[in-house]
């Protein structure tokens, strides 16, 4: 099968193009391929991909995202793939396939999807991917970390004994077990399924939705995420973000959790309907809530930063050290897949829209 | 065998007491045995004593606790159990016992025993019991939150969010995977083989350190914590404290530890060379801390107070509703097996040093 020959190739300042071809192991010097590059990245990030493409990079092109996109159209080798990050900066749709027409791969480095358009993109023939299990274990690891911070009140005691308190105060509020607790897991995908098996070694009993019952799973099964509310003492939100699952923890859901229920995200802020989420925390109807994200990043309801019962993060249950060592090979080997005509290594499409 | 029947009974406001005979179902009303209350409770616990006992409660006394113990050893029926609390206030040791030689069980409603005297029990024949494994879930889940939250930087990520930084600041720093991390646990009994259970399920690899190699164990075990240090990312302190035990992290084993090293205290405060530990942080070489327990508490280093990498707690690694209610039950366990000549549920004698 045809393989790629590696050259290395970098960005000046005024964001042209260098290259260097460098003479491959048959002896044939090649142009290397094209890749957008839309994504503020790391430098050890945008070295791993220059040394096998030609990257044509937004965020140090100091152009307009038009006015960038249409250059790199008009180039003589147009890019085929196009590397993107999640959280809005760039939406793949109808308008930006249009605007570079040689697109044939787009590949996100983050696990949700919600900023590219699945339909039109299987509808032009393009291939979409994302981080895959990349970011899996650490987001599971995440969701652990909030819910024994809300139940166990662990940032609560931190800004106590910050503070200066613990010589001055007697009195300091309970935390609640873990162990034993109903926990209520949306989405049991790669990550809610991690979240579950590292719950079982903390005691809990685990209940999901999702779109369908999982074939040799024993954890409970709820249709709907209503009837797990009301089965569950938390609630995980660990799926992906679509027009099913905007907001598919609403104010009846919430009710339905129940007064002494916690609500965990580490999904999307819009797979929660925020307004209601905090009223009921203001309301006492809920009892916490463990936040990693929110409705409109970087904006959190100011209203929560005064509330004991709730741990509030900024979208970082994927950023580790060694994730984002993961994360470059992993995105290589997509590109690498792709420009030799092979399988994308985690395909998203349209029917992976919930897990 | 013999069985006490029960009366209910309660302290006034001065602290003398009240009895109030109940029939037993014999039809033989008896004066019920006396127990030493040294322990500030919750109304739930006085409760459940005062119904099956004579409690004699020390801090509704408003008796200094000289005065309190020879009236209650004076008494016609002198106390021959005593329920107290560890964390300092009240010392079981030779005078102690001097002061209420009717004594002939001592239960104490933590885990840890560094409070009382083992050997002068021993020497005068009173049985000691903690709290067994009342508290062993929760203090490991607790040890497990304060690991995630070191290494993953929730709390780090809290103030950020809480002072507003979100929108304003790009940069953060990144957190560390807890899958793969080497976790040397220092102390295999009750909580840290819970402790290892659950970072097992996190894909952790478990050391440890014990006084001897535990039966059909397969973690890697190591005869001194320098070497356990040393072959570790992240160092667990789960044991008991006493002479053997007392800063047995110290400087030397923090270097051991080295600069990628994280350290979690959910013992006894003094199980660290607290001191050496605030030097070590502060000069980095070690990655950072969770602390549960101080040397001197409540009062915490202030030095800590502004390093970004330590999360800081109040001693409340115990503190549940769940566990609360256990305590309860437990220690009406232990002080009904005492007074029907049972053997105690959760012995602890001088063996059980270090666990």
């Amino acid at each position: 099968h045809f393989r790629f020959f590696f050259v290395t190739c970098g960005t000046d300042r005024r964001g042209s193009f260098q290259l260097s071809a460098m003479a491959s192991a048959g002896g044939n010097p090649l142009v290397l391929p094209a890749v957008l590059h839309l994504r503020r990245s790391d430098a050890d990030f945008t070295a791993a991909l220059s040394e096998r493409f030609r990257v044509l990079d937004f965020f140090s092109s100091g152009e307009p995202l038009p006015a960038f996109l249409a250059a790199a159209a008009a180039a003589p080798e147009p890019p085929r793939a196009a590397v993107v990050v999640g959280g809005g900066s760039v939406r793949v749709d109808a308008s930006f396939l249009d605007a570079v027409p040689s697109l044939r791969c787009v590949l996100t480095t983050g696990a949700g999807i919600d900023h590219i358009d699945l339909a039109e993109c299987a509808r032009r023939g393009v291939a979409v991917a994302n981080s895959g299990e990349v970011f899996s274990t650490d987001v599971a690891d995440y969701a652990v970390g909030l819910l024994l911070d809300v139940l166990r009140r662990v940032s609560a005691a931190e800004r106590y004994v910050r503070r200066g308190s613990w010589p001055v105060q007697g009195d300091y509020p309970l935390g609640s077990k873990l162990g034993g607790k109903r926990v209520g897991i949306i989405g049991l995908g790669n990550i809610g399924s991690r979240i579950a098996r590292r719950l079982e070694a903390f005691g809990c009993i685990i209940h999901y939705n999702s779109r369908k019952p999982k074939d040799s799973i024993s954890y409970k099964y709820f249709g709907n995420v209503h009837d797990l509310a009301a089965e569950s003492d938390v609630l995980i939100v660990a799926c992906a973000l679509n027009k099913a699952t905007r907001h598919i923890v609403d104010k009846d859901v919430l009710e339905a959790l129940g007064k002494g229920g916690v609500v965990i995200n580490i999904g999307r802020g819009a797979n929660i309907d925020e307004a209601e989420l905090v009223v009921a925390l203001r309301e006492g109807k809920i009892a916490g809530a463990g936040l990693d994200v929110f409705e409109h990043e970087p904006k959190v309801p100011a209203e929560l930063f005064s509330m004991e019962n709730v741990v509030l993060s900024r979208h970082v249950a994927v950023f580790t050290e060694e994730s984002r060592s993961d994360l470059r090979a992993h995105t290589v080997g997509n590109l690498e897949a792709f420009f030799s005509g092979q399988p994308l290594l985690t395909p998203v499409d349209a029917d992976s829209l919930v897990q």
